[in-house]
């Protein structure tokens, strides 16, 4: 048993959307949020940039007392998760792994990946799903403007429509089974994602099925908190956004973000 | 006369429309050209950050010897300007000055500007044309997502299209004279933004007026090069992006740019 906080570090608002998986299949945790809106976005940054980034985000959440750490930041994950794995000894979990073992365990081998341009240049979906997964059939797609546009609020007007359109128009005659949202922002446009591509394609969200993954890692390591209520704190590195818009909005409980705290980092 | 080159300091690719226009008045002129990639966009980020930024940007382009320094940048003017001529002796130049003398010397009184969320929020461009011009109406309408869709490439297709239908739909119906391009990314949209507004509103291009600006500012300080032929040096503090194709787009001269030096700042 433990009742230290669990630490999320993302890029921005992004990781909003695995927070929300991971509060509700984990409600007794104690979560610290770190979103590096200074820097946003990460996808279009080089790996070396990305992992200095990364982390200076660890160890400020090293330094407010963690018990583990989730990097909510598929750009995040693929360029630094094994660099900072190799650094600090804290269980630090990205959002890759627990999907790629969703899919080892399913059916589905015709593969689409929608993310970031770091992250599809880094190839770290592609690697990690092969070295676990022979006979694969996978299909990248670097979206770059739909992080921004998720961060305007822009996820369901035409605007946002067009772009889906324009990015997944090589993907839809694929005869894909699943489709990966390798950016934590893209779950926010997941009704227009399916509607473009139809109902046979599983989209899957990285942040539910790191949130299952997390629970069962703590209980192994018996980490798991025996908390009534968990409280949440959360740090921005730089406070001017629309933060607490989009996070009232996704967590839909006002009450669960009342303030942000900067990071001075 | 002094043959020094002058610098130019950009979050990213957006300067280049500011430089096309440099080269092009200032013929004679060698120019260093910093890109702040690995930070880019500073649309979002607060005064605090971009104050910081735009100071380490300069202290680069002076270590490099320049004479004087343009800040390429709408974001930047409008936040970091006023504070980095407080600190610098070195002649310091915006994008926000030569277009409000422009527009004094016109008559021109109902103006439109459209910027990054930073620009905008900073009430910069306004708060220098109140100053120098009286009655003037000013309406501002912020575009994050524009900038983005330009380092994307995305200037002419469907998406930008619509971008600039939702972003503008408030200023069509005002009996602008003028829109002011407050973010340098924007001439890239310049086609797209005349088809949308129609003909008899002026868009001015800050380029094109501070280019002309800065010839006058150093044959003013007996600053002007005598040079033939002038050399041109490219820094971005993150190379892997997409700034070469775009320079060799915008530019129209793939000599002018054969490659990219990393700044290590």
């Amino acid at each position: 048993m433990d009742n230290r906080p669990i630490g999320m570090f993302d890029s921005g608002v992004g990781g909003l959307t695995v927070l929300k998986e991971v509060m509700k299949k984990n409600p007794n945790e104690d979560i610290i949020y770190l979103g590096d809106s200074k820097r946003f976005p990460y996808g279009s940054k080089s790996k070396e940039s990305i992992i200095q980034l990364t982390k200076n985000g660890i160890d400020f959440l090293i330094q407010k007392g963690v018990k583990a750490i989730i990097i909510a930041c598929g750009t995040a994950t693929s360029q630094a998760l094994e660099e900072m794995q190799k650094i600090y000894k804290i269980p630090i979990m990205g959002i890759i792994e627990p999907t790629v073992e969703y899919i080892k365990n399913s059916n589905k081998r015709n593969i689409g990946i929608i993310a970031t341009t770091g992250t599809i240049r880094s190839r770290g979906w592609e690697r990690a799903l092969k070295e676990q997964i022979p006979n694969l059939q996978i299909t990248s797609k670097a979206c770059a403007l739909l992080a921004p546009m998720a961060e305007e609020g822009w996820t369901a007007n035409i605007v946002a429509k067009e772009a889906i359109h324009e990015y997944l128009k090589d993907l839809k005659p694929l005869p894909l089974d699943a489709l990966i949202l390798g950016c934590t922002h893209y779950p926010l446009f997941e009704e227009l994602i399916k509607k473009e591509l139809g109902e046979n394609i599983e989209i899957i969200n990285t942040g539910t099925t790191l949130a299952i993954k997390i629970q069962e890692e703590l209980k192994k390591r018996n980490l798991l908190s025996n908390k009534k209520e968990a409280n949440y704190q959360f740090y921005l590195t730089d406070v001017e956004t629309n933060f607490i818009q989009v996070a009232q909005k996704l967590l839909q409980d006002q009450n669960k973000i009342e303030k942000i705290l900067l990071a001075n980092i």
